[in-house]
């Protein structure tokens, strides 16, 4: 196993934490959990090797259908302990969402979409999972409303990924350096309480 | 560009222009706004695309994109002015949902799809993006329940377009002709008030 | 028509009478019922056949079409006596459960997937088109919260399916058994109201 694949799992695996948590706040029960656990991980991945007209690579790899699992057990014995990780998960959940814009633009490229179809599929790739979660969950996504910067930082990596593969540069270190540009924007927007802008003349709810 | 290329971004733009004002109406953040008004414009022709195992023309096209973005932008700043104008963009709306359901009937006939099935995906290319549009704000989608007629008319337009391709008619006439259909349909049942029954024995809600 | 088709269509029928019924429960109009009978009926076989990259079966057979409709006028005239059947309809429900499982496992295998994946994608066969169903109509799907076992029979009946083909019995007879298996245990849970865990800790609701 190469480390690009390693992280890869890291980051199925901590999608699925987030997946399997929001199945304990919802009392969902442990089939609820998988479910979750497994869509969260998986969903952004499938949906752009749908609109590439590929076989999802979820449904070749026995690793990604796996590692959801293994999340959920955890969650399921050991939630108050994983909830009291949450800050620390979170900064896996912005080195996950990094990798996987990054990862889903670049193959969106080799696939032949153009950079700003590459971007949007990689920012598809990145947050597709965690809509289709609150979804499921019965929830509006977060990602529309809760003002956090998520989308901009995945929006921002995988527009580098798309500019840095035109400028010839498909490689790891290019992957990587995208994937990182995300995640420190995400971390800065966590940290700094960075928020999106609500429509002109609309109070914020607090 | 040709006049039935413009149509169909005159359409994908209102439809956008819905999404965005359901975000402003939920009150999202201008994230959320611009994830409705692409996921209202694109969504109906990313299904139907995906049925038809081809590419989705949304990751083709540069203006199915950006021009959501445009109408965002516009619902950002004015949204009060635009509400305001309602009721012209609901017959702009009627407008793309013939549109939609006859070039997206005749792009499933082009695809090998019998008149029935054609038809079906005809209506899901017009109604689809504003069923997720709901889904994804937490809401039922109005289509299911409001019982103004907006997807009969979809499903008749749609037929009427498969019924002239079976004749030999695909040309731009048909389509155009089937498109005014659905639209007079839907501003007929706008205007006089036509309602979709409710199953016998369930009471009006109102 | 032979007799796994004619019990698929029996599957597709049952199916969309839950979808239509769900339709008069949350008081949608006609078309809202039609559009959940037909989603409930083919929506876990749509998303299977979307993963395995090809054409939906759905949008090839004028009978997985029709069928629903006939299911929505029935119900849409005589909801109340088929509400009054439902515990007969449960029966004909987890006999659908079960065909739809192993006839997904196996179209799976055929498109080359190894039997773990094969044997996920007959699950979403079974349950996918009820989830929908659930989601649209504005709830959490059943089959995450209820603890009913539901999902868990659907699995056996697939992994059983995938088993036996993986020993050289692809033929009806290894199929039927599957979905035997998968129904009987499906029947047998809601006899003895088997349930699924909820999360260590985790009060039961009632």
């Amino acid at each position: 196993m190469t480390v690009p694949e390693l992280l890869d799992l890291v980051g199925i695996f901590v999608f699925a934490l987030s997946g399997a948590l929001m199945g304990v706040r919802k009392r969902l029960d442990v089939v609820g959990m998988a479910v979750l656990a497994e869509m969260t991980a998986l969903g952004g991945g499938v949906v752009r090797d749908l609109i590439l007209n590929v076989r999802p690579a979820a449904f070749q790899s026995v690793g990604y259908v796996l590692v959801p699992l293994a999340a959920t057990v955890i969650v399921f014995f050991w939630h108050p302990h994983v909830a009291r990780v949450m800050p620390a998960i979170l900064v896996f959940d912005a080195a996950g969402l990094g990798l996987f814009c990054a990862v889903g633009t670049l193959k969106a490229l080799e696939y032949g979409l153009s950079p700003l179809h590459a971007t949007l599929l990689g920012v598809t790739t990145g947050v597709g999972g965690g809509m289709l979660r609150d979804v499921l969950a019965g929830e509006i996504p977060t990602l529309l409303y809760d003002r956090q910067l998520y989308a901009v930082p995945a929006l921002l990596g995988s527009a580098m990924m798309a500019e840095l593969s035109t400028l010839g540069l498909h490689g790891w270190p290019a992957t990587l350096a995208s994937a990182v540009v995300a995640f420190g924007l995400r971390v800065a927007a966590m940290r700094f309480k960075l928020r999106a802008p609500l429509a002109r003349g609309v109070p914020p709810s607090e």
